[in-house]
């Protein structure tokens, strides 16, 4: 059987490019390996997911420099998806289910880290949201903004790369919470969905300001409690500069330097001590544990339109590169899927 | 009364200097003003403390840019020492009683702000420990490990600046929990002192280390749970690369950094996402209400020999400016006190 794939040509520096990966047409027997019975599944991929920290994988790294391996060159990158269990030989699973978890840049995986699957059990939400809003970025949102944060009505939320995946959503949780929901993007239609869709306070575009600290200054005159950390570099230096007394950072991203050589220096370090600030990094995988209680709370907000999603989806592995490094560039608007087939 | 004084000429850009003081003898009638009697304290003041967030005070600042303000220039410096009390307007004070607190670089002082000062029960320890151990570095060092580093017998702890006045306790502390710790100063005889007084595991000239990185490399193969951060800048850039997960920086000075005009940039920021890591800056006001809790702790180990404690004395206002600057210079090996009187 054909099995078109994405392929990682050899590991990157710098800005990615489409030229970095290859699309290519192997084969795949449509069984599970001998011997694998005991745990793995084949799946047909639906919608893949791409997301900033794949660029981490891309970069040659060694065992033990974070917490997920790099990519293999040669081989199909792999990254979460949403795919439907053609064959099961775990438990767990059976033929028909939808999941949603690691699999290949290709039609077909057999996937042999199940332990990484979520059973797919709401299906009256558009399966692709299990790419987003209801997977990774979702549980990434709502951990890191009413877990790390420690937010609290009233108080005053910034989202860097607001418009992103897990950005939109980390602003709406803060609107339902009751806090002034300031975001920045990178153009002037994502500046207009932050406004008049996803319902922030404000919302400005970092690349026509040219003095970041002034602009925040502007936006939040008494300072920001909260910070959702999506960008890094320079624009963390300007929030250092306003944030207030006990104010916290959840570092979830620093998509500004990934493709740099040498990542630019943060100078306003000192404000953490005057200003006592907790600043946390932290990865979705240590929340799963919450992810149950996530649904509860965000498919219903969803069906009852409490909660908007804006995807951008690009149709074929072959567009698949382009999606992946058009991240980089910010040229997506919303969460960036791609479609491998819609059934 | 002729009154000697230790006044700050102008505010300060880069390395203070002795010259940036003036000592020099106003005069002050020894009764408290009219008008404040219900409310001020006369002191004769003992025992002065040189501290590392003074230099902050010397830099030009606006209001709220800090949680401390600028000194005034032309007046006398104000910080934490120890005084005896002359005359009080504040029922909490009598005549003859020892306190600790905020007070004036001079022989007198009248202290209209007593909320920040602590009446001192324990005298049978020297005084001048309530400048350090059993003051505000004290303090600081106590909430830093115990509240902020939420540290676990076992776990891996570096500090820097270990022989400092806060240093010196972290460390031992931490020994007490039964933490493996490692300390870093700038000459021999402090890093002999840290191994050989203070009972640190292992310690380092970072004078002398060409390659920070690899130095705690050899110091922590298997990575650093706590940090204690009392340097900031290179250091901290290297201590970010040997981090473990899930580990913790608790932020308490950055006093590399605090004569320079442009902060140095921190680069390993990303780090803090891919670690899970939390940094989190504190000042001890914030923890003044476990003040009691602390000497119960502290003054039996004292008293008992548990935690040793190092001072380095300097003999009369005259010789306060030297003995601050030297702060920023590494000269003191210990807690800096400088005796305006010992009785």
């Amino acid at each position: 059987m054909r099995n078109k794939q994405v392929i990682l040509r050899d590991t990157v520096s710098g800005f990615p490019k489409e030229s970095d990966m290859l699309v290519t047409t192997g084969s795949t027997e449509l069984k599970l390996p001998e011997g694998s019975s005991s745990g793995a599944v084949l799946v047909k991929n639906l919608y893949l997911s791409c997301d900033p920290y794949m660029r981490g994988r891309m970069t040659k790294r060694h065992p033990g420099d974070s917490y997920v391996n790099s990519f293999n060159p040669g081989s199909p990158l792999t990254g979460y998806g949403v795919a439907k269990v053609l064959e099961s030989g775990d438990p767990k699973f059976k033929q028909g289910d939808f999941v949603w978890g690691i699999t290949g840049w290709e039609e077909y995986s057999v996937i042999t880290a199940t332990e990484a699957l979520f059973k797919i059990h709401n299906t009256d939400v558009p399966l692709s949201y299990y790419t987003g809003i209801l997977g990774m970025p979702g549980i990434t949102a709502y951990a890191g903004f009413y877990e790390v944060c420690s937010p609290k009505k009233g108080e005053t939320v910034y989202v860097s790369a607001a418009s992103g995946a897990v950005g939109q959503l980390v602003g709406q949780f803060a609107k339902l919470l009751g806090c002034y929901v300031v975001g920045s993007a990178g153009s002037k239609e994502k500046v207009d969905l932050l406004k008049n869709k996803f319902g922030f306070d404000e919302a400005f575009n970092y690349k026509e300001e040219p003095n970041l600290v002034a602009a925040l200054k502007r936006y939040f005159p008494e300072g920001i409690d909260i910070y959702f950390e999506n960008v890094g570099g320079k624009m963390l230096d300007a929030v250092l500069l306003n944030m207030r007394i006990h104010g916290r950072i959840a570092v979830c991203g620093m998509i500004s330097q990934y493709n740099l050589e040498q990542p630019e220096g943060v100078h306003n370090l000192t404000s953490v001590i005057s200003k006592q600030l907790r600043m946390e990094g932290f990865v979705a995988p240590s929340y799963y544990h919450l992810y149950g209680k996530f649904l509860e709370m965000v498919v219903p907000a969803i069906n009852e339109g409490k909660i908007t999603y804006v995807e951008d989806v690009v149709e074929g592995l072959e567009s698949a590169p382009a999606a992946l490094v058009g991240l980089f560039a910010g040229r997506n608007v919303g969460k960036q899927v791609v479609v491998v087939s819609r059934e």
